[in-house]
């Protein structure tokens, strides 16, 4: 089963928050199809966009998103970057589907204040959450009902997974490949990425 | 002084090799500016394509570059990530570019696979360089003039570096912001990306 990956891209996204976890799960893929050359990749990954258009990152970097809210089909796993993110908090329709994308899918994870976007789509209610070591604060204040703490790499509640500032997406993730296609699979990506994950 | 970063990008080129840098010199700006806001940042980054066609970075990333080796100007610090380099070592006017651009920097810095296309371009005659573990063999067969070393995060010959394979690009990076700006920036910039800097 090849699990479909949907990473939200938006204008002011940070480049590292959602790069990371783009080369971690290409990267498991290629690794696994290199160990098990019959069998379907664990991920297939794209971008999304709100739309077509192109996306600024932060600091000028373009991207054209490869799928829509409209085309974008089945997300098993969405991932939520953060960067610069108040312009988002404010779009009824962004926060709309990031709810209903993660109700149907089987796992939702934020990188960084990608958190905050998922606290105001009603992600986090009662659950233990964390984000950029600057952003604490701001997510305690913005979302009291969230239970938000500091000094993890990441938190995986289930369905719901929140990480650490920027370079954190990319251990996080690391821990996602292992939860759902097993340690060994997640270690040799590491090492394909030449990378020391912080476990 | 505001030192001109510009990131080669490619088909094929591994989207860790090129937005590892891209948000460390990003990063460093943008924390050199909160620290001393009446200077001008130290880095200003722009990816640079061939041309201004998009770019399909590996597994489908799209990409609009930001300059082109028409209109890119003055770049002092040229990046050039790894990823499938084959047809790129096989194009007369990358290999001219990158040896042109080169011969006019103040630092050339290769991550990966891009070690393969500083060799090719005759940056590496001569000097120990790195790549990715992988590919160190491909680079001694192919290059015999270089002295390729496994084993090391990056090697630095002064104006041209090499490092190793995708992740090690970012560590790459932040040794030359503490070369360029200082290790108290290096330092803050990995604070601030969340990054355990494996100096």
């Amino acid at each position: 089963m090849t699990r479909s990956v949907g990473i939200y891209i938006f204008d002011n996204v940070e480049v590292l928050d959602f790069a990371g976890p783009y080369e971690v799960f290409t990267c498991a893929a290629r690794v696994a199809g290199a160990l098990a050359p019959a069998t379907p990749p664990p991920f297939a990954v794209r971008t999304i966009g709100a739309g077509h258009a192109p996306v600024r990152a932060r600091a000028g970097l373009v991207l054209h998103p490869e799928a829509s809210f409209a085309d974008a089909g089945r997300i098993d796993l969405l991932i939520v970057p953060g960067g610069v993110v108040g312009a988002e908090l404010a779009r009824p329709d962004v926060i709309r589907w990031i709810a209903a994308t993660a109700a149907a899918a089987e796992l939702t994870a934020s990188v960084c204040t990608g958190a905050l976007l998922l606290a105001e789509a009603g992600l986090l209610d009662g659950l233990p959450a964390t984000t950029h070591w600057e952003d604490l604060d701001a997510l305690r204040a913005g979302w009291p009902q969230v239970d938000v703490q500091g000094g993890q790499r990441w938190i995986d509640t289930g369905r719901v997974i929140t990480s650490a500032g920027i370079s954190a997406g990319i251990d996080m993730s690391l821990h996602l490949v292992a939860r759902l296609g097993g340690q060994a699979l997640a270690e040799r990506s590491a090492r394909q990425m030449d990378y020391d994950w912080r476990q």
